[in-house]
């Protein structure tokens, strides 16, 4: 039995941080390993609001309120969560969530990672998962709107920048 | 008593076929003026999927699964359409939704407007309406992805290209 089984309902484990690609075979494991940090994914929406908020604040987001941020992810279609799982205690280290019509489209929003934790190939695998979720419920348009700064990083996934023409655009209120 | 109230339980007229612009006022009149055509939208999602397949048809959109269209259709925050009403009769003109968080973000998806009623103003004032239909929500950002004809329609309409540099980036199963 392995120990984040009961501290999540709907997760994966897809990667210790020391090695994030082969850490797949630790879900089969029945040895237990919390001594030793394991990266852990989750698609429960029932997250600590200001756990998240303390994670956006970390890489600089400006604050949403708490009700908003709660009704959003109620009516998202995935909420991804990200976890560091030590010594039997767990720490959201990264997000991500997509709306969508549960047919065609899906896109993605709130894309972030743990500073302390970026540059691991985290991120990437983190959304890795989102698309394999996203993909076994048949939604094959995966769309997101990409600050400048991270374009490269979405590409080096598999997105198309501008496919065939076709563009971002933004209306807001005056 | 106007006639259309009887047509769609969640309707608005905005414009006549003879001015886009000076129709509102039909809504209070108690004239029967069901000889003059009419233009109506409506938030009403009970659409005849065979009647907005044809009109999607008419603008030569690929055809789609119609268990996967009312699929879509239900899980979109907002659903638009746009009706010819005539001597009683409805006909589907325009045809737009949306999926959202319900909280900050919306994207409008599928578009479109029956060929023999483009160039007179409806697109726009469709589009009009399923902003404001978004902003009753409280939704302030609102995004779509549009293919490169018709940036210009959109630009119009106060919608911003890439702004700060934020690209709309897709993916696709290989
Ligand atoms: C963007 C973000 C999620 C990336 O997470 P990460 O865990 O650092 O990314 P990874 O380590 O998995 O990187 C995967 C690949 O993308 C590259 N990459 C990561 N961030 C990048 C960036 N900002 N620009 C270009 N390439 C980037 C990495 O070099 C790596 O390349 P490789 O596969 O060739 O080795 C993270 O930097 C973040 O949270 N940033 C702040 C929030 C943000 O800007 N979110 C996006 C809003 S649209
Ligand atoms: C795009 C579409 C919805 C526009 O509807 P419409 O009723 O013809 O548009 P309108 O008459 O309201 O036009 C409003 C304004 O946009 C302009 N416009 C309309 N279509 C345009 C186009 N394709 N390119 C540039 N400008 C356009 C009009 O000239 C008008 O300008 P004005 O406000 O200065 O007078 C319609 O042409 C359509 O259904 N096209 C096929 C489907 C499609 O491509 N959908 C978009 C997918 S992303």
């Amino acid at each position: 039995m392995v120990f984040w089984k009961k501290l999540f309902s709907n997760s994966d484990t897809v990667a210790t941080s020391e090695t994030t690609e082969a850490g797949n075979g630790l879900l089969n494991s029945d040895s237990d390993n919390s001594d030793l940090p394991q990266i852990v994914f989750s698609t429960d929406r029932e997250l600590d609001l200001y756990e998240l908020e303390e994670l956006c604040d970390r890489v600089g987001w400006a604050r949403r309120p708490l009700k908003k941020v709660k009704k959003a992810i109620n009516h998202s279609f995935l909420v991804v969560s990200m976890w560091e799982v030590k010594n039997k205690k767990r720490r959201l280290i990264g997000f991500a969530r997509a709306t969508s019509d549960h047919a065609f489209n899906a896109t993605i929003w709130d894309v972030v990672v743990d500073p302390t934790f970026q540059g691991r190939g985290l991120g990437k695998a983190m959304m890795k998962y989102a698309i394999t979720q996203l993909r076994s419920e048949d939604i094959s348009n995966i769309t997101l709107f990409a600050d400048p700064q991270v374009i490269d990083f979405y590409q080096r996934l598999g997105f198309i920048l501008d496919p065939e023409g076709i563009k971002g655009m933004f209306w807001y209120p005056d």
